[in-house]
């Protein structure tokens, strides 16, 4: 079973597909999908729904998880931008029937270290040691992706589980 | 020539679809589209889409005009979730090659009443005469995109006149 994590952005969006089984999580593919920030708005979003339009065509992961958006009151221009390319990426995962969780920063913090006020070396650590990483991994925007991955791994195994004892 | 003036919002959206030629302006269709507050927000963006391609497809406007989102920066949660209506919307068009403008409130009163600070009453009565309609257009959202219909209207003359100068 694959899940992809997504940290939408309108410039650079980070994505995940991680494939998971009871016992391991493994990266299928990492990157990012990049928009021309010179481009008008709507050619932009246009890209970034034909770029996941893409990725989850050719994976059909079981759930896609995102960041919750509400994090950015503090820079409202950035978080109403991130909502446009993050509103886009949602009615994609949607149009192909694909579940979608959200997480804020706390619970991804939180799942990966035990703690929601973790630092970001502790982040990375925890990243490098679920997929046995050797290096943190690069640029930050696959960090995330592979992180709220991860999360929405959790989150499908104990649905699962739930599914499962009833 | 056919433009649309859009109002973007997730749980209503309003829009007006206008016929304009070089004496006069007419309203094709008018109204909104509505999405359940209860279903999950890819569900409602995914509805959005779907009920904008429609109407695009429908009319096939030479433009569409929405309006510009930075104004709502004192209601970051509701302006991050337009942001969301907004982004499909941007999307939609742009897949299809519809030319999109932006308005902010002030360049819409400023348009239809030659004052950037007008009150409702003065820009509900210059739609009321733009149009020959004898009460006042309802809901507000419907308002709001006949008057962004009517600033879409005049940047497409006036880009007309350009290239017929050229």
């Amino acid at each position: 079973m694959e899940v992809c994590g997504i940290d939408p952005g309108l410039e650079v969006s980070g994505y995940a597909v991680i494939a998971i089984n009871s016992r391991s999580t493994t990266i299928r593919e990492a990157g990012i999908c990049r928009t021309d920030p010179h481009a008008p708005l709507p050619e932009r979003l246009a890209q970034i729904e034909a770029d996941f339009n893409t990725i989850l065509e050719r994976w059909r992961p079981q759930a896609v998880g995102v960041e919750q958006l509400y994090a950015h009151y503090k820079h409202p221009r950035t978080a109403i931008l991130m909502g446009h390319a993050r509103g886009v990426i949602l009615a994609a995962a949607e149009r192909m029937g694909v579940t979608v969780y959200s997480f804020n920063p706390t619970q991804v913090k939180r799942y990966l270290t035990g703690n929601g006020r973790a630092s970001k070396t502790q982040v990375q650590r925890a990243i490098m040691a679920s997929f046995g990483l050797t290096t943190p991994p690069e640029p930050h925007d696959v960090a995330d992706a592979l992180a709220i991955g991860l999360c929405c791994a959790n989150e499908c195994r104990q649905t699962q589980r739930q599914v499962a004892r009833v």
